[in-house]
């Protein structure tokens, strides 16, 4: 039997937004040689001919609306701007087959619902790969390798559809899950949303007084914190309500740790350290 | 002129505590030459000698007690008994010049004043390198490299005494910067301490279901979560108060952060990113 990632082929493939993501799945598409023309579109006509001439696309194409003979498209726009793009490339070309790379799903999905056109299909998807930098300069073809994407197909796309987006994923060398969108969220204002806003809340703390002692583990935690912030404002408000609800446990934990030093219980103090650790060490 | 990092050298250097940070200190000494012969000070016997079949230090001694030639000490034990061990060497050899690796520097330099034997004398130090890896097997002999070491002082201490530290200290290859011990204590809380337990609080929104969602943003957030939990139960109780502050005002902020999401002040959510951005990038 051959490997799955050998089971994914179109003609073209359409990249909306060729920022890191954007660019990263192009490059990897053509480098595991996916389809014979990668297309990328995007508004800024001189940063998209420059991802060209640098081997990123094969393609540039400026508007969505030209998109006429794409069959199997991914939209790598910001998360507020996917749903309508997603929309635009259904209207484009009938019989296209939409995904996309977005860190937040509910809202995407629900806004998406059944207002395509008959005969286009979206199936949401979001690889967990990523940085703090931006640009296709950044982009790198073995960005999505051995990660996982997770799935979340709605009840308006057939399973061969769900199949073929989870075989073009795992075309770039990922590991696939298939959840609710509404599980997604919870699961990443967890372990993506919440962890951002804490990092950047660490920031907070230096002045600069102190700065010149921040040392290796102070930028371990901050290193996200310099994340794009109008990304990461359109995902916690595409991701409001989770993150809301994560952001009370953390607060709430460090509450609690914060009265047990207080009282001097460091016993408690402790403990909590070291099943910080040890949930820590099975992760790595 | 010379560089400062070639005007150290003592007969004997004695290492009290054979670590991570003990035996970093060890090797770099040695390898660059700062003493004829390197002693290693430790409990645990065994652990010791594979530290000199190993090449970090040049001779072992099991005890405090037995150093009674060592003109320069470094104390590398945890902080909770850094005190006591720089007691046991200054009354062990008479001329005896100390100093420490400790993260905190108040509680040491108040709990040591002025109880040592005439003849000896503590210069406080806190070298800002580590690593969430323990014992000397992980050490480094260029842990301290272009780092920095904070100097705390006390009014104890002659000038020459604290040059000859802040010498020692330049010619493992380190920056220094002297403060008061109280200052070094609000600074690393806000720089190290804290982020400390940001970093482990955040360990507690990982759940068996969502961590399969945990990516490298997580993991470089959670890092230094895998730290001992003895060694930093000590430094906080040993930091309580600057500690408290600096985590009410971390609790201060994402209370405020969350109150913004909740009313879907985006704009105020947006800020705070910003700000947060261009305070880390200043520091990279």
């Amino acid at each position: 039997m051959l490997p799955r990632s050998t089971e994914f082929f179109s003609e073209t493939i359409a990249v909306i937004g060729v920022g890191l993501i954007g660019g990263s799945v192009a490059a990897a598409a053509r480098k595991r040689a996916l389809a014979r023309s990668v297309v990328g579109v995007g508004r800024n006509h001189g940063r998209l001919l420059a991802a060209r001439d640098a081997g990123v696309i094969d393609e540039a194409v400026e508007s969505i609306d030209d998109l006429s003979d794409a069959p199997f498209v991914v939209v790598c726009t910001p998360v507020d701007r996917i749903a309508q793009d997603v929309r635009r490339a259904a209207e484009a070309g009938p019989g296209t087959l939409i995904t996309d790379a977005g860190s937040v799903k509910a809202c995407i999905c629900d806004d998406i619902g059944e207002t395509l056109p008959s005969g286009a299909s979206f199936v949401g998807a979001h690889p967990l790969a990523g940085s703090e930098k931006t640009g296709w300069e950044n982009s790198r073809e073995d960005l999505f390798e051995d990660r996982l994407c997770v799935l979340t197909p709605g009840v308006n796309s057939t399973s061969s559809e769900v199949q073929r987006v989870e075989d073009f994923w795992q075309a770039l060398g990922m590991k696939t899950r298939r959840m609710t969108p509404e599980a997604h969220d919870r699961a990443v204002a967890a372990t993506s949303h919440v962890p951002h806003v804490a990092a950047a809340a660490v920031m907070s703390l230096l002045t600069e007084d102190n700065s010149s002692l921040a040392a290796t583990g102070f930028r371990d935690v901050t290193r996200i914190a310099a994340g794009d912030p109008q990304l990461w404002t359109a995902i916690l408000e595409g991701n409001r309500s989770a993150s809301i609800a994560e952001l009370d446990r953390l607060i709430e934990v460090l509450s609690r740790f914060r009265l047990a030093l207080e009282q001097g219980d460091f016993q408690f103090v402790r403990k909590w350290l070291d099943d910080a650790r040890t949930r820590r060490n099975r992760i790595e």
